[in-house]
């Protein structure tokens, strides 16, 4: 029996060169702008400015908040919230990696609503209003320009959550693969890999659907296929393309399929010792996944196939062996996790992700989950 | 290289008995509806008075418009207007087929906007607001609860032409294939022709993009699977849902990538003498698509496979054979097309479908066009 709900509306301004469009877009969404930022790549780059000049040319004005830092914390939306309402902002634009444009979304929907965030991370409170939010990704990894999450950590709890919501679903996302083009290759091998991980994820979850299977199955081929090459040649700008685009499609995966293990597992992992997502993901999901063929062994098989693999047993090795391919495999361990941490983040795991536990094609126990972040590490 | 823009803000709630949850729907987006209907199957079917009572039971107040007849006209969608605004409406509920719906957006179009609302068909004025609008389809074809788009006859000139405006996507489109299942076959096979049509015309269209050509080859093999199947056999429920979801996406993928000459020269017929059309669509198709192969033959390829063929040749061959497999293989002639329509037709195609033939992979001239007429005559 087919039963779905589906509603993600996005807005996509996709292409190289597009980021020049900023100003008109602007202006038709609002009179004055808090932008949104790291701390340092956009301004190196000379993207801030760019974009401080096309406001102005529309005569939209901004003030500037660069404090996003990765993972990005509750307390700093909090900030940026207080002042874009100091400041009377009325859209927010956030330019950067998955961070800086979670955290505008966050700032955005923190503006009008007020009070604990918390609360509506956690499902406490309900609200669908927000500052409508332009998104300028310059990674391509998070999908965030594709969904309505926001992902947050809590200093106090170091629970990493996401605020989902439909009000903070970008209302413009400008998508420049020209953006993306100089990345580092040990940032774009982590976070190429997290896109394909949202289209696995979502591809897997039982949450999947019509609509997003098809999202899933383009993403998945689309960044297997052009993660690798733009890792060996930079210059291919076809392949860019190419896995800006799937990187889009995950976000809107798992915007209505959800994430299934691997990224609820990552959470507490980034939310603990702030690794980087992408290599928490590489840690974890070929673990995760050896212990999940048996839930869903046809779905695996696709996955394996799209990767250049036969059937659903050599779905892992293909996933590793892409791995290797961009200098990605790794394991909690390299990257501080020890032995010690492994009770504190079963537990948040069941707490901030119990979601996309109950997603997994086998779902885990608190027992299975320490199983496998044992094996992980 | 890759650029597009997407912006399709689609809400689906899809399933067997979801009609059921209306008047949930409707609290949620205004105080008093206009319902919006033809003069007899929403009553005769029961539909229209369950509808009433869930509205009752909501609170939502309502008045009935129930003067929506096939190919409907810009005028019929005044006096709808007026009435909306004489009682204070604040949401559109559109039940039936795609007249119904199509009829729906435009009133809800028309009572925010006032004026001539062919200014707006014919992209001489702009707007973007518009009453919100549910969409309750019946029939499992035009797919005008997956767009912004809805097509009106101006009975002064019969130009039929649709109005295209974000504002009217539905702000919620309640899909339940229920109500679809005791659909006559002789109507079926009209609106599930149309659905492929939609598919297959997105899929050759130059303005085709990522998103779309998924939702179109997805569209193309759900309809080619499953009109067949329940056209044979009415109880076959699995079919009527991949039928329901074909149609769709069928009305998704036009939003986006237009159609092209088959609706293109259609539309002129229906215009001048109120054929079905899903009739005129399969008298029109397969003529149309002879003259096109060479246009795009690796999409044709693709198509004719998905309808069981091997490659671009037999195409065409195919699709005839689809035709008569529901009994709708048919001619202009047999519907009322005159020679004598053609010199009419072929300027007023170039009139109102301009972008439809400018988007198909063979661009024909007014010389090609009523040549292609009188083959389907």
């Amino acid at each position: 029996m087919l039963e779905f709900q589906y509603h993600l509306p996005v807005n996509f301004v996709f292409g190289c060169g597009k980021s020049d469009t900023i100003g008109k877009k602007a202006v038709a969404l609002g009179k004055r702008a808090l932008i949104v930022t790291g701390g340092s790549s956009t301004k190196r780059s000379g993207l801030l400015h760019k974009i401080e000049t096309l406001l102005q040319e529309n005569k939209v004005s901004f003030c500037l908040f660069d404090k996003v830092t990765p993972n990005p914390l509750t307390t700093t939306i909090y900030e940026g919230a207080a002042l874009a309402a100091a400041e009377g902002c009325d859209v927010i634009i956030g330019v950067g990696g998955g961070s800086s444009i979670d955290a505008a979304k966050g700032i955005a929907f923190q503006t009008v609503n007020s009070g604990d965030i918390n609360d509506y991370v956690f499902d406490r409170k309900f609200s669908d209003q927000a500052l409508p939010v332009i998104a300028i990704p310059t990674t391509c990894g998070t999908g965030s320009e594709g969904n309505g999450f926001a992902v947050m950590t809590n200093p106090e709890t170091m629970d990493k959550k996401s605020l989902r919501c439909k009000a903070i679903v970008p209302a413009c996302s400008i998508i420049d693969p020209l953006l993306m083009t100089t990345l580092p290759k040990s940032i774009l091998a982590g976070v190429g890999f997290d896109a394909l991980c949202h289209s696995m994820e979502g591809w897997l979850s039982s949450l999947a659907q019509p609509l997003t299977r098809m999202q899933a199955l383009e993403g998945i081929r689309l960044s297997a296929h052009s993660l690798g090459k733009v890792y060996d040649d930079p210059s291919d700008l076809d392949s860019w393309e190419q896995l800006c685009f799937a990187s889009t499609l995950g976000g809107m995966v798992i915007n209505t399929a959800g994430v299934t293990a691997p990224h609820g597992m990552e959470h507490p992992a980034s939310g603990l010792k702030n690794i980087v997502h992408g290599r928490g993901l590489a840690a974890l999901a070929p673990v995760i996944f050896e212990e999940s063929i048996s839930g869903a062994p046809e779905k695996f098989a696709i996955i394996s196939k799209l990767l250049g693999g036969k059937d659903e047993k050599d779905c892992v090795p293909k996933i590793r062996e892409f791995l290797t391919k961009i200098d990605l495999a790794t394991t909690l361990g390299e990257q501080g996790i020890t032995l010690e941490d492994v009770d504190w983040m079963a537990e948040n795991c069941l707490k901030v992700s119990a979601a996309g536990i109950a997603n997994h094609p086998v779902v885990f126990s608190l027992e299975d989950i320490k199983r496998i972040y044992r094996k992980a590490i």
